[in-house]
């Protein structure tokens, strides 16, 4: 057990992992080795301090380079889950679980909004992570939706167990062709069951599928980690990032506007020496 | 009267000046021309985002070429003292006065604490500054505490109404010899008299003088701002950076801890979007 896993490489994720680096704390990293991709896209950034009219690509180098030279590893996994566990917290990734005393989530805020039913039919029949559970849909047919070409590679994978896939594209992207993957033009708008899943609608058509896979860069913050307090769609944190559970801290856009990269810096920052102070207390408390 | 005025530029000064800027909110901005001390001081930092192990010295420059690529202007006056006015604040600088709709205050922590009897005496013998009060002490004996050689040139100003300065430095200084100075050993302990200053106490000496002049980098905020709620020395503020008094926000050091550039520059950040809200709400109100 680590004493802290940061989830997400955006400006927040970043800032914290230099600062417990530099307070000596182990952790973890789980998120994009090349970092978020809403700071490459960015187009030139003009009040970030310190660096001048940069684009996203300038600041992504600038941080991993610093991230490098601190000797800093970002571990590629996806997140599906965190939960409570004995002294701490398990995080669930795609391609391991992870378990630390606390968590800083600097997971960003969410692109896409949820599709009506996806919260509801979470576990049964909807799932975010590929990795986890396309084996339950061995010769099913599924929809699956991604957000933009990082996620072809798990539509891939996906292609190796559904007999059919229904792909919604978020974006316009150029994607090669799969044998069993039907592009679907539209949006899929809501997710139809009872107890599990049945069914998808997507422009006044309705397919029925046996599973969703919703492949986003960003999960909703409360379906991520249970119990977790939040408004309006925001984490709601006090101003030393802690949220509503123990040892839980979040950073960056995920806790609200403005959606800029040196408030998420600054937060990223804070909640570090938080953790510090977090984990100073449970020692005291023994 | 302009929409904004921000006071320090510390890290958290330059973030709010830049984002204002950004914002096109009109603004003055009061501070050194060569920024924070602060800035300049650090040896090395290895955990601002974007800026891998540079020094002070480099931090300096990056901030003040992004300054000048923005047109913003530093307006070089110590601040005073801080009083609501018609529809807003006044800010009493040492050369000017100026007014504004809101205020972020961004002074950073005091790194000298209040003498005894210094709060109690204030505008009763003690001054904040050379070039607003020193005329009254014409002829007259005063007491001057310094932090640092930025602020020799007003004891040369004082020198030239004082009969005599007990000049006593925080730091050890090489400091020219001015004919009516008197270098004195030790600390400055207290602030002595009955309606108005009568004495200052010294390494058990006690020397009488007429005034006190604590010229230092920062004033305790709420000194400087009057009905400012503070707690243990920092300002209270929300998440958004707004404090007790409506159109007064405040960011970085003077906050409180961590005393951290990146957490600085985020807070400046989100205090010059809450100023933008703050401004919309009362055009909202009219």
């Amino acid at each position: 057990m680590v004493d802290c896993i940061v989830i997400g490489a955006g400006a927040a994720g970043v800032s914290a992992a230099l600062t417990l680096k530099a307070l000596k704390i182990n952790f973890i990293w789980l998120g994009n080795k090349d970092l978020s991709v809403k700071i490459r896209s960015a187009e030139k950034i003009k009040n970030y301090p310190g660096l001048y009219g940069v684009s996203g690509g300038d600041l992504k180098d600038a941080f991993l380079s610093q991230i490098n030279g601190e000797g800093i590893e970002i571990t590629e996994d996806k997140v599906n889950g965190v939960y409570p566990s004995d002294g701490g917290y398990t995080v669930l990734g795609g391609k391991s679980s992870y378990e630390a005393k606390t968590v800083i989530l600097a997971t960003g805020v969410e692109a896409l909004k949820p599709v009506k039913g996806e919260a509801e039919f979470l576990g049964r029949g909807v799932s975010y992570c590929a990795v986890c559970d396309g084996f339950l849909y061995r010769g099913k047919e599924i929809a699956v939706v991604i957000e933009g070409e990082e996620e072809f590679s798990e539509v891939q994978l996906l292609a190796q167990y559904a007999r059919t896939i229904h792909l919604f594209c978020i974006k316009k992207l150029d994607l090669p062709a799969i044998e069993n993957v039907m592009f679907e033009e539209g949006r899929l708008m809501e997710i139809k069951g009872d107890m599990r899943v049945k069914s998808v609608v997507c422009g006044g058509r309705e397919i029925a599928v046996d599973g969703v896979f919703v492949l986003k860069q960003a999960i909703a913050a409360d379906n991520l980690v249970h119990g977790l307090k939040t408004v309006g769609g925001q984490v709601e944190v006090a101003r030393n990032g802690a949220t509503n559970l123990a040892g839980v801290f979040a950073a960056g856009d995920v806790t609200g506007r403005p959606y800029q990269y040196a408030k998420a810096a600054g937060e990223g920052n804070v909640c570090a020496y938080s953790v510090n102070a977090y984990l100073n207390s449970l020692k005291t408390a023994k």
